[in-house]
């Protein structure tokens, strides 16, 4: 057997990536495309890195319009390994029943659920640091792994250590006192002053059953309805739109702390969730052949005079004097010029073009 | 006879406006284009203008591969209206030659010659100016315009005034004491304080024989070759790469001027020669719906949140976000993004692409 026996990744492959427009697409999100310019998809990477430690123990769940491109990009998965949703409805609804499916494949099956399109550039502490959370997942924790904050980040949660755990197997994993939300920048700065935090990238390791008795305790009707799909998938249609939209956050993984249920593996993983064009600027190394010129993709299309820019090239000639710290996206149908800081308001772009009705463009 | 009797236009449409790349080409250069969003391309404007001076009496004088375009562009020109030269040789040749075919129409001709690719805002004052120097001409003057300078500009040559003239039907008219090169900012500021410098915009009005004649004085081989092409066409091949390569303010304006024989008509005419994207940012008027942003073109397509830009459009969505005083210019095979204080630079990315051997760009 491949891996890690009895353990089975889940990827939840949904989200637009609006603050990545224009090169995420409503009809072509973030995690089908090769933000980094490493040669594969965010979605190919994250199967790459998971398939050591599951082989083909794999389920993606994506929304139904995007099913046949994740096929496409993944074609080793068998039919039953990608489960469509027929509309989003947040994180707790889709790990749920990729738990609820597992389940019933294996009862004993523990669960890792790892996003499609975040970016780790430390595979090997990925993969020991999964190891130790399903050690801590076989004594029935939920557990999760917590990034070692490099930077005072105020763009994700926070995890607050608690004490530290004595189990064989897992001689990283503490106990998790709180999730604390993103916080404001003198709060980052404290927590990572304190060394008692540790980023929170939503990825948790749970036997599948654990899973849904958690969820149970303050959510059974979801229990109920998921287990009732996993059972019948015709049921999907009628029961999947009534399921509560909310995040496994906020359905599982908060109350479980607050009730000591918790338990994390702190690693170095040189983590991303490559939220926007800052993020990704952060994460592309400077073009060597072009001094100040950051290139997603090839950069043989472009001339730079004096300038500093994150450019993606889109099949035609960019050519940049004189400017400073932009960030340059060109596409087939649209171009977005942008600074590192203005990096969150892309999404206003994506609204501005909504409203418009010119969707075809989104 | 319509406009002014015996008087002929002729306009150089030469020059491949690389400073204005990548709207400009080299095989579909700036006069073809309505830079301007005037409507009209800069060529069309320039025949506009000209027309109630002088009706169908009018000759372009273009390379042989803008023959065809130019045509295009002025369907109502007559077969012998349009002289293609087989190389460009600058301005003194391809005016010299129009001088010389013009002699042999009508020996009486007085000819004025205007650049293809200039922005007049006040046509009445151009042809108020143009009549004066027609009688200047008809006395044997080298007859010039001199622009009133509206800013102590850098990159345009200036004529100094001299006393002024005494003519009737000329009233504005003074002698020339000078034309000076393109002045540093310091000198440019002195000028245009004085009041007695007019910039040089290359505009001149001159009996075709009469300029022959100057040319005569230094450079009578190519007035000879000149006027053997006039006479027999055939000739052109072989005589016309042998031409010296001048312009004719080096070749005939400045030697006339120094022998107190040029005169000149001061005149406000909003004229700019549209050198470069700052000189174009200038021209064209803010959007009124987009607030910061002048757009080349329909403003449509323009998206653009807190910034500050000159945007020409190229029929892909463009969108700004929180960047200011930038120039972007987007094009179905080349985008380029600069600043207006580093729009001299342009033409180096032309030359960049050249040396890589990317004509196809340029």
């Amino acid at each position: 057997m491949t891996g890690i026996p009895g353990f089975w990744a889940v990827i939840p492959a949904g989200g637009s990536g609006t603050r990545l427009w224009p090169i995420s697409r409503r009809h072509s999100p973030k995690f089908l495309h090769d933000l980094t310019g490493s040669g594969q998809s965010l979605l190919r990477a994250t199967w790459d890195r998971l398939e050591p430690l599951v082989g083909d123990r794999i389920l993606v769940v994506t929304g139904v319009a995007h099913e046949d491109a994740v096929r496409r990009q993944l074609p080793m998965l068998g039919y039953d390994a990608v489960v469509g949703e027929p509309s989003p409805r947040d994180s707790m609804p889709a790990i749920g029943l990729a738990a609820a499916i597992l389940e019933r494949r294996d009862p004993e099956a523990v669960l890792g659920s790892f996003a499609a399109d975040h970016v780790i550039t430390e595979p090997d502490n990925f993969r020991r640091a999964v190891a130790e959370a399903v050690v801590l997942a076989r004594r029935g924790e939920l557990a999760t792994i917590g990034i070692d904050p490099t930077e005072p980040a105020t763009g994700f949660g926070y995890i607050r250590l608690g004490e530290p755990l004595v189990v064989a197997g897992a001689p990283s994993a503490h106990r998790v006192d709180e999730f604390v939300e993103k916080p404001d920048l003198e709060t980052a700065t404290r927590y990572v002053d304190s060394g008692e935090y540790r980023w929170n990238a939503g990825m948790f390791v749970v036997g599948a059953t654990t899973l849904l008795e958690l969820l149970a305790e303050n959510h059974a009707d979801m229990v109920d309805s998921l287990r009732t799909i996993a059972g019948d998938p015709r049921r999907m249609a009628d029961l999947w739109p009534s399921l509560h939209k909310i995040a496994i956050d906020h359905a599982v993984a908060e109350p479980a702390a607050a009730a000591g249920r918790v338990a994390v593996v702190p690693a170095a993983l040189g983590w991303d969730d490559v939220g926007d064009f800052a993020s990704l600027t952060r994460l592309v190394a400077e073009s060597s052949s072009l001094p100040g010129i950051t290139a997603i993709g090839p950069s043989d299309d472009i001339i730079s005079i004096d300038s500093t820019a994150t450019v993606a090239a889109g099949g035609r000639l960019v050519a940049l004097i004189g400017v400073e710290d932009l960030v340059v996206i060109d596409t087939q149908d649209a171009l977005l010029i942008t600074r590192p800081d203005r990096a969150q308001e892309v999404k206003q772009v994506v609204e501005t073009l909504t409203a418009q009705g010119r969707t075809e463009l989104t």
